[in-house]
């Protein structure tokens, strides 16, 4: 085992910020990092966070770290930063708010950027995830902006699943339909002293009654919280546990979902990797110069690059 | 040349929405589809928006709409719909709104989700792009949220993209520094009835000043509107105008980096697919099962399905 593994194994809190740094950053060296301390992780529990801008997604991660904490829990704390400009304020203020924890060695917690992962943002976190576990952290959050593909199956593939909703939403509801019954485990009503809570909840529930759930399926719960002062976060506390005691085998399929996911992102960055030594040539440009002279398509272009690999 | 190719290339609405459909759904028809009609593309001009959610970005696209077919000119819009329910009300009611042109023929108005593409949704607009531009469309807006790496990418690689930002976005302009310079070609700020306006523009213009802008290279414009009222649409107009007459090297530069783009989608997409076949057996399974059990870790795993490859 490598110095660095054996930091992170012990815990090390700058062992951990370079191993997170090297599998951003370095595909060979991240690769043979996670293949050194895989072995050890499997014992952490991840909590998936997702919600729209400023529905207080940051502060309620602040409130669960806080009552983790006094629970003698360690905690690490992993939040996807939007890199675009137009996710709303959250980014640089709630990075400072968490700073709370900034002082406790039994805290980590690390930002990472939507943009620029090879492999992407999926296997990125994953392997984050994989280093927080393995240095022995009992639960880490994954907070996401719940926009763009990506994001959403980062914290889809959490061992649980929380939504952040406020109230308000309005027509956003209806899209809940379409897009997150299928990864929502607990549903919260966040800044629920404000009006239009009751018709909130009641949205979600009209829209958990189009599923018929059988006999010992999971149907999740909905709780109000004010994270700006800590009402609900118990709550929310007490149903993540519920869920962990009572949804095993849920869990254990998206344990499975999570390795399928990322050994196809590994499976694809490497192929593509190869791909792009082939086109790193003057070949490309030739290429895309004949189809800009339309002498030939995109598609009958990538067919005869493909015959060459 | 197949029916539907002769049906898009003569303008058919019933023709492009079936097109678009195919090289949405289907990957080996929309292949065929494009090598047959990309001969007769090249001619039309493509117009990126980018922007918060609740910017008024479609009230906007709506206001250009109506001006350029004042103009008589042929009008395509591809609205790439987050698939996630927090991108705000948009969604729903600025599609509605666009219904204001649905009488219209030469104005095809077509709205994309953007999850479940394959190869991804950069391919799929650029491919939607295609059979507008082999209908004839003369302009063509596409339409995104800029949150989310793909979201970006597709509006970064038309042939101008306009960034639309709204006053009071606070920290949101320091993140400009960051992501989106490099793709605004012309800045707009809209709702500029609203306090804060010129705070906005001063806070872009401070951001444009750190980049030292050389003779002859284009430097994005700072548009004051009000999509609403109408009032600064015809500057913006003359500013994409103006963009298209000057900046001819830079659209030439982003039209091959569409190609390029597209070429390396479609590649993955292919390479993946073969994998894909590969991992569709029960191997998969198995492989997932050693890593759950921490015989191996993915990517040794990955490693070992790519040496078979």
């Amino acid at each position: 085992m490598s110095d660095l593994s054996t930091l992170i194994v012990s815990g090390d809190p700058r062992g951990i910020a370079r191993g997170i740094s090297l599998v951003e950053d370095d595909a060979n060296a991240g690769a043979s990092l996670i293949g050194e301390i895989f072995s050890r992780t499997g014992r952490a529990f991840l909590v998936g966070i997702t919600g729209a801008p400023g529905a207080g997604k940051s502060t309620l991660v602040d409130a669960l770290v806080t009552r983790w904490r006094r629970a003698n829990q360690t905690v690490g704390v992993i939040a996807v930063d939007p890199t675009s400009p137009f996710s709303g304020g959250a980014m640089l203020g709630d990075r400072v708010r968490m700073q709370a924890h900034a002082q406790d060695a039994n805290v980590f917690i690390r930002s990472m950027a939507t943009r620029g992962h090879l492999g992407g943002l999926a296997r990125a976190t994953a392997d984050a995830a994989l280093v927080l576990d393995a240095a022995g952290k009992d639960l880490i959050a994954i907070e996401t902006v719940g926009v763009g593909q990506d994001e959403v199956e980062v914290v889809g593939t959490a061992d649980v699943c929380v939504v952040v909703l406020v109230p308000g939403m309005g027509d956003d509801v209806q899209a809940l339909k379409a897009g997150i019954m299928e990864i929502a485990d607990i549903f919260v009503v966040n800044k629920a002293d404000r009006d239009g809570t009751d018709r909130a909840v009641s949205e979600i529930e009209a829209v958990l009654g189009l599923h018929p759930y059988t006999d010992g399926e999971w149907r999740p719960p909905i709780i109000r919280t004010q994270a700006t002062t800590g009402d609900g976060v118990d709550a929310l506390i007490a149903a993540i546990a519920t869920f962990r005691e009572h949804a095993g085998a849920l869990i254990e399929i998206k344990r499975r979902q999570r390795i399928e996911a990322q050994l196809r992102a590994i499976v694809a960055d490497r192929l593509m990797a190869r791909v792009e030594s082939m086109l790193g040539s003057v070949e490309l440009q030739h290429v895309i110069d004949r189809i800009a002279a339309k002498e030939t398509d995109p598609y009958h272009a990538a067919a005869g690059i493909l015959e060459k690999v």
